[in-house]
């Protein structure tokens, strides 16, 4: 190829696509053409990226003429119908939805973890984990390299903003109508002020914590637990791995939290563990207690890296760690992974 | 032992007394006079208990003539000093606070789990479990007389009542300083608008979740994941359970949580779990998601109870349960608990 490759983000308009607008207009470096696609109903909106007006295109098999690389960042039914379009056009496309992470003939890529498995891509497309997974994997990624996972057990503490714009808006009018009231201590009360002001989530969330992401799954597993599960495995290569998972969404704007119990193959020290954390790509070890460091959201959000902290041995098990780590699931969550898939592929075409 | 038996209240006017009162009131028939006791600062205030005003007496030694049960719901260098004192008169002492509950010689009580041990306490001692361990406790004693417990891993997501009055007080302080605002979404921004204004805990819980409860202990584990290992074992009467645990503070006025994997000696099955729980004392089952039932601290915030739902066995382990359980860290983790095994204690004495 000559020249930088062009570039098509789809879906720019969305919370993912005004996170990646910004992400890309940091690497200005790599993209030759960047263009810019919605839906119909956004077509001729200029958006801002590089530090120039570009304007909306809609959607349809033309906008890929001359593309080499399309990030999807738009719903699964619209991935699902045209990612192959793309595809079948030569394009790239690298697809930040659900529709494709588990089809064995689409690999599913962290680059700290398994950047190798990006040229093997049959149908044309690449998928980007879940952002409760990604919170997660780059951490476990360095610590199975070095010490061989074997079980793990882990509960989410996911922020609104995993349910999109929406989920950020709830919040944030459920927050105005329980702050300043004595609310929180009777049966009922923070229902009854809600009300039917729940969004897209089955509970109230300001003031209260929500043991349930995403649709039903078999034998009462929610399919967030099941997503985490099963992409875990394939990003890892350890299609057999145990992981059992409970999902919990919390009042926090952006920035998912796991708290992990991991199990490796052998012993392990603190010592071990913080050393390769500490010097993992794209981890950043926040863990002295004693100088009251441990990662929250506070922190993490808005950053690109994983943040691990709270590292312990297990104590009743010298092959298992305990870990509590934070990502934030618009960054690393969403689009800067997609990001970086996406520059994978640029240099091998270059 | 003619006529009902007269109970001392210390700390009568503290956060987990004025629970205490009501709970009091409510059981009306069980004790003889009730004696309100607290700090000289209180003393002569007047508090109402079933329904009557009754004089705060300040804390000496003659506070506890004629006293055959004494709660004491103070601090625990308070109860360290006093319980002794009031033991050595023959009273016998339910300290709520953390200063015996590994005493050997101190059965550490959970009337539905382990009954039979109030009456073995050669130091007249008898202890109430920390609170977090009670929110999830009472439904693992039921399953574990079924199935036997072999291994726990659990995270908690605490309510900031926990850490008392000061902690709700930072947490409707704080959700005053974020409500209608964008706060959220950048690098420090919720920390900068909180400021110093933290109160009991190392971070801001507004908008937030802090992985740390309690003080340093040994290897990186905090004191309360410590006492939610320790007293598990004791209260099941399993000195070797492993126990991995990572307590995590949330932006819950009232209501402890906690996603619990238990394993089990043998095979287990959901209907089965579901049935010993439905039927256990003390526990409630909430646990349909088809319905939209699962519990939540807004559910369980109240009420006495212990809420269990999401019931599923680990996909990958047969003899595995995960459970997400809610539960009023001030009644049945606090004053609900103290109340029954003074019950305990009245019956005995009777
Ligand atoms: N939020 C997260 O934490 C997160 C994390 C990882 C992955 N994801 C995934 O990323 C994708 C986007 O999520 P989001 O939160 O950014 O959603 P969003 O805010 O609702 O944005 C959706 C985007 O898709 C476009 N779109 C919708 N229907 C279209 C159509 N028929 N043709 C062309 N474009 C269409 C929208 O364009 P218009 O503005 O023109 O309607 C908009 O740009 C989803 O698959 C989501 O699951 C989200
Ligand atoms: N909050 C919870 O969820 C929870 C749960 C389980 C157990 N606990 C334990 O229960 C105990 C009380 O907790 P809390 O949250 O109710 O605390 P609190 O609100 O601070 O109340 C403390 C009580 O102790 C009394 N007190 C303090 N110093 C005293 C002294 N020198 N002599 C006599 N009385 C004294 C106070 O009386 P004055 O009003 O006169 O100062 C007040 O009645 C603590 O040990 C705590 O760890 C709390």
């Amino acid at each position: 190829m000559k020249g930088r490759p062009t570039l098509a983000v789809v879906g720019a308009t969305g919370a993912v696509g005004a996170v990646m607008l910004q992400i890309l207009s940091q690497r200005a470096d790599v993209w030759g053409e960047i263009r810019l696609i919605a839906s119909p109903r956004s077509a001729g909106r200029k958006l801002s990226v590089r530090g120039e007006e570009v304007e909306v295109a809609a959607l349809d098999e033309a906008a890929f003429d001359g593309v080499d690389v399309a990030m999807f960042d738009v719903p699964d039914d619209v991935s699902a119908r045209w990612a192959p379009v793309a595809a079948a056009k030569g394009v790239v496309v690298v697809d930040n939805s659900a529709a494709f992470r588990m089809d064995p003939d689409v690999p599913l890529v962290v680059p700290e973890v398994n950047a190798h498995t990006v040229r093997n891509r049959p149908r044309g497309i690449v998928a980007n984990p879940n952002c409760t997974t990604l919170s997660m994997i780059v951490a476990l990624g360095a610590l199975h390299a070095e010490y061989g996972l074997r079980e793990l057990v882990v509960s989410s503490y996911q922020a609104v903003s995993g349910s999109g714009r929406a989920g950020i808006d709830t919040l944030r009018e459920q927050l105005s109508l329980v702050a300043g009231t004595e609310l929180g201590t009777g049966p009922g009360d923070v229902r009854r002020a809600v009300g039917d002001r729940t969004g897209p989530f089955p509970e109230p969330v300001a003031l209260n914590v929500v043991p349930w992401a995403g649709s039903l799954r078999e034998d009462g597993w929610s399919s967030e637990e099941m997503t985490v599960r099963d992409e875990s495995r394939k990003i890892l290569g350890l299609p057999q791995l145990p992981v059992a998972v409970t999902c919990v969404r919390v009042p926090v704007v952006t920035t998912h939290s796991m708290t992990v119990h991991a199990r490796f193959q052998g012993e392990v020290t603190v010592d071990g563990a913080q050393e390769i954390l500490a010097t993992a790509p794209g981890v950043v070890l926040f863990d002295n207690p004693a100088a009251g460091e441990f990662p929250t959201p506070a922190d993490a959000v808005g950053t690109d890296p994983t943040w691990v902290g709270r590292v312990r041995r297990t104590l009743d098990d010298p092959t298992a760690l305990e870990l509590f780590v934070c990502g934030d699931n618009l960054r690393k969550g969403a689009a800067l992974n997609t990001a970086q898939i996406a520059e994978l592929v640029a240099e091998e075409l270059a």
